[in-house]
C-alpha cells in the first residue's frame, strides 16, 4: 500500500463554484467601495486566490467583473420576488418587500454602486441588466394582482411604485437605514394601496383591483 | 471714403452664443437617437457650420458634449421648476407638471437618452448633475410646502415621488404619450396628495403639511 498523498489545502472548485465564489468576493468589495475603485487584484486578495485565477475568470477586466457582479445580483434579487399565492396580495407584497429590504442592507453600498454604476459601468449593457429586474417586478405583482393583461393605467401605477421603492431604498442606505425595515416596508405597502386607490378614480380595472384588495383587509 | 465691406453671409456669433447653438443642435439629434449614435461631425452638420469649429469647442469630444448638453437640459429643466408663491400648493404643483411635462414632450427620446445615458456617458459624472436636478425638485416642492426643516420622513416622501415622477416620464415617453399630458399631470398630482396622507399617518410634519393642503383645495 502506498502512503496517501496529504489532502490538498483548499478544496478544488468547479468552474461556477470558482466563479460565483469570485463574484461573491467582488460584490462584498462593492458593499463598501464604488466599481471603478475595485480591482481584479482587489477581488484575487478578498478571494484568497492567485491573481492570474481571476484574469483567467474575468479576461474582460473590471468591466466584465462589473456586468457579471450585476447579473449575479439580479439574480439574487429575483429570488425575492418569489412569493406563493396565497393569503391577501398586500401581505405578499410586505413578503417581498421584506426580502428586498434585506437584500439591500446586507449589500449595502454595492446597491447603490450597482444601481448607480460608475465610470467603469458601460451604462447601456448594465441598465438594460437593471431595467430587466424591475420588469420583472412589475410582472410579478401584477399576476399576483390578478389583473389579465393589465392595461397602461394600472402597469404604470406599478411601474412608478416600484421607482419610488428603488428610490427609497437608496435614500435609506443613504440615512443609516432610517426608518427601521419593518416600518418603511409598511410604509412602502400603504403607499402602494394609496397610489392604486388614486389610479382606480380613472381606471375601472384598477378599481377592481382595489376592490379585491380592500375585502381582503 | 472706402467702400464698405459686404456683410458677412452668416451673422458672427459670441462664444456663448455659439456654443448654445452647438448644444441646441445636438439635443435636437439626441431626441431622435441615443448619445453614443450622435457623432461631432452630425452635430456640425446639423448646426450648418465647419466641422473643425464643432471639434474647437468640444475638444474631448463626444463625451464632452454628452454632458455639455446634459447641463444644458438640467438648467432648462431648473427653470420649469420656477414658480411664484401664489395660489395652492397643489395648484403651483400642477403649473410646475405642465412645464416640465412639455419640456420631457419636447426633448422626447433625448429626454429618455440623456437620463438613461448610453455607451459614452461616464455614468459617475452624468448621473451627479441629473441627481442634481432631483434634489433641486425636492428643495423647491419642500420650499412650496412651507416645511422648514422637514424631517427625514416628508424628505423621502417628496424624493420618492420624484422618482416616480421621473419613471411615469420615460413611460409616458415609450407609450406614444398615452394618457395625455393633462391627465398625467392630474394623476401625478393626486398621487402627491395620496402618498403625502400615507406618511402622515405616522409623521406629524407630514400630517401639518396634509392640512394645509386639504384646506386649500
Amino acid at each position: 500500500m502506498t502512503p496517501q498523498a496529504p489532502p490538498p489545502a483548499y478544496r478544488r472548485l468547479s468552474v461556477e463554484e470558482r466563479r460565483s465564489q469570485l463574484l461573491e468576493a467582488a460584490l462584498a468589495l462593492f458593499a463598501h467601495r464604488p466599481p471603478e475603485e475595485v480591482s481584479l487584484d482587489d477581488v484575487a486578495e478578498q478571494a484568497g486566490v492567485s491573481r492570474p485565477l481571476v484574469y483567467r475568470y474575468f479576461p474582460g477586466g473590471k468591466q466584465q467583473l462589473y456586468e457579471a457582479a450585476l447579473r449575479s445580483a439580479a439574480d439574487e434579487l429575483r429570488l425575492c420576488f418569489d412569493e406563493p399565492r396565497q393569503g391577501s396580495p398586500l401581505a405578499r407584497l410586505a413578503r417581498v418587500l421584506d426580502r428586498y429590504l434585506a437584500f439591500v442592507d446586507q449589500h449595502d453600498t454595492g446597491f447603490s454602486a450597482l444601481l448607480r454604476g460608475g465610470s467603469v459601468a458601460e451604462t447601456s449593457r448594465a441598465s438594460a441588466i437593471v431595467d430587466g429586474v424591475r420588469r420583472d417586478a412589475a410582472e410579478h405583482i401584477l399576476r399576483h394582482l390578478d389583473a389579465d393583461e393589465p392595461g397602461p393605467r394600472l402597469r404604470m401605477t406599478v411601474r412608478m411604485w416600484i421607482a419610488a421603492v428603488e428610490a427609497a431604498s437608496l435614500i435609506w442606505l443613504d440615512e443609516e437605514k432610517q426608518p427601521p425595515a419593518e416600518e418603511l416596508r409598511d410604509w412602502l405597502v400603504e403607499q402602494f394601496a394609496a397610489v392604486l386607490a388614486v389610479t382606480a378614480r380613472r381606471d375601472p380595472q384598477a378599481e377592481a383591483v382595489l376592490r379585491v384588495l380592500s375585502a381582503d383587509v
